[in-house]
């Protein structure tokens, strides 16, 4: 570090974790929001809903992480392109940062097809793994100043463009939007469905499998064999014209597709367990974890943002 | 960003973090170290042994947490002081960036006397908000280059200058050296005792009562009235001037007094458990984080560090 043959001492940064703020209004406030995205493949809709987010882009720093193999190095170079594109394009529309870590690790399950991906014998692997990447994300690029930390999935290509300050209005430690995908039903029209199944409310039945099962064990959500009886936020999204999309739930567990929380929480210490964490893992132990630390998890079952469809 | 007029695109970083080594000869393949000290009090012992340190000052940053009080307020200002003199002082002293982080909540207990922290009843509270202040320091410094994590306490006064080589040469993901404490003895002779017990390998006893115990219990080591049969490193160790200081031992629980971690051990999700983690807390909960990870704790019962005698 010299200047003009004068040498300049090394940085010293001095920063009071009480001024960070997390607040209703965050874009008064200024504050900082970090979006995370575990990335495999790369969507042009992803992007596109990302640049159409309505939130100051100067606020916002971007960070991903993609897999060491050859569907993910494509995936960087679709992903550079696209930030080349917006970085170099209209000054208001440029994000505060991008990190891009490639993974030091291989994951579990070479085929990303949604069947595969879904097998209930390759989720304790695939979801300890998407675990790994996620805290490897989020412990590289959590800063101090840091006000929100937005999960949002690589397929997320639809979501309201004031997402950001929709969620953060709430003001609530962890919040989840209920995450649906669009497709064409029997009768040719175009239709919703419920996608993910990790943002629910416990139940005395998957509590009393809990205490039954050995330490290993994971419950896991979604699956026909494994009735447990929770309720789950997916099931009870009013759909009509007139929803409230303001209504909120507690929840014991949350997916991570799209997922809002602030960024104290998770410097408190919450990540995602790629253990068995009281038989829950990722997402849905980041929940447990959370509320183990005295937050609060909540849900908004009215208020949509939209998975891809393969 | 606007440079002579023009603008200029926000930064774009791409790290590979399997590029990121942690090897044993780390100052060979210019490994990065990043120590961390929660610091309560500020001794200038500690910031002296800081400077001795043999390992290239160029490859170390430093972050720091002090708590929100008039005793953290005094101590910010004594090692605002020391950073001064050293920052811009001789090149080669110079460490690369210094991070100081104040704490966005209350200690818990406002006496900081040995005495009083060391109060069973005490512990639980105590080292709570040690796991919550170790985790904001973690998860706002750790960067994607960051090889290794040197956790040091401030009142660690006196180590081997070659500490970090020392402890690196064992490429272990995590390491501890054997606390003691320089005190005179009845005859008023120099001596020194052990000081850290939270460093040791598990015992039948123990895992007993751990089966036994609520959810919310803990084990606490090095209380008279809670016999574990754990074996202690603090009572393993060899004082004598031939003994082997590299010899190395597997453990169960670690102490933080001083502890090499490697990044990629952090990055993966091990974290201080500020709650209960299979009846465990603070760095013994960190521990046993590691192993649920897959990675192996280990101890140097031989190589010393020495606490400050209050
Ligand atoms: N870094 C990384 N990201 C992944 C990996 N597998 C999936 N992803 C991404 O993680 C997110 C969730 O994975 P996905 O397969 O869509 O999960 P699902 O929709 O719940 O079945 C998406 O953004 C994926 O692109 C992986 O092995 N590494
Ligand atoms: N940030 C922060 N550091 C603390 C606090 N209490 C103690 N420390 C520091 O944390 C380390 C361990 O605490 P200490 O009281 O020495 O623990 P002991 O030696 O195990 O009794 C030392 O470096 C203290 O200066 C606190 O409330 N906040
Ligand atoms: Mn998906
Ligand atoms: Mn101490």
């Amino acid at each position: 570090a010299s200047l003009n043959g004068l040498s300049k001492p090394p940085p010293v940064v001095h920063y009071h974790l009480n001024n960070v703020t997390t607040t209703a209004d965050p874009v008064g406030n200024q504050e900082t929001v970090l979006i995370l995205t575990p990335l495999a493949r790369f969507y042009q809709g992803y992007w596109n809903n990302l640049l159409a987010l309505s939130y100051p882009h100067s606020l916002i720093a971007l960070g991903f992480i993609i897999p060491k193999t050859k569907e993910g190095n494509a995936a960087t170079v679709a992903l550079q392109a696209a930030i080349a594109t917006t970085q170099q394009g209209p000054e208001g529309k440029r994000f505060a940062s991008v990190t891009i870590l490639r993974q030091d690790f291989d994951p579990p399950i070479s085929s990303q097809d949604e069947s595969e991906r879904h097998k209930k014998d390759n989720q304790k692997a695939r979801r300890a793994a998407m675990s790994r990447a996620r805290n490897s994300l989020l412990f590289t690029t959590l800063g101090p100043s840091t006000s929100w930390v937005l999960w949002l999935d690589a397929d997320i290509i639809e979501t309201p463009p004031t997402l950001i300050q929709d969620l953060a209005f709430h003001d609530k430690p962890v919040l989840v939007p209920n995450c649906f995908q669009r497709f064409t039903n029997e009768e040719n029209k175009p239709d919703t469905r419920p996608y993910d199944y990790n943002s629910w409310q416990d139940s005395q039945v998957a509590a009393d499998m809990a205490r039954d099962m050995g330490p290993e064990e994971i419950i896991f959500e979604g699956y026909a064999d494994i009735a447990t009886y929770r309720t789950l936020m997916a099931m009870t999204a009013d759909r009509s014209e007139s929803r409230n999309q303001q209504a909120i739930i507690p929840l014991d567990g949350v997916g991570g597709t799209a997922l809002l929380v602030k960024a104290e929480v998770h410097r408190d210490g919450a990540m995602f367990p790629p253990f068995p964490f009281y038989h829950l893992i990722e997402t849905e132990g980041f929940a447990k974890m959370a509320r183990r630390l005295g937050w609060g998890c909540f849900g908004l079952p009215n208020y949509f943002v939209y998975h891809y469809n393969e």
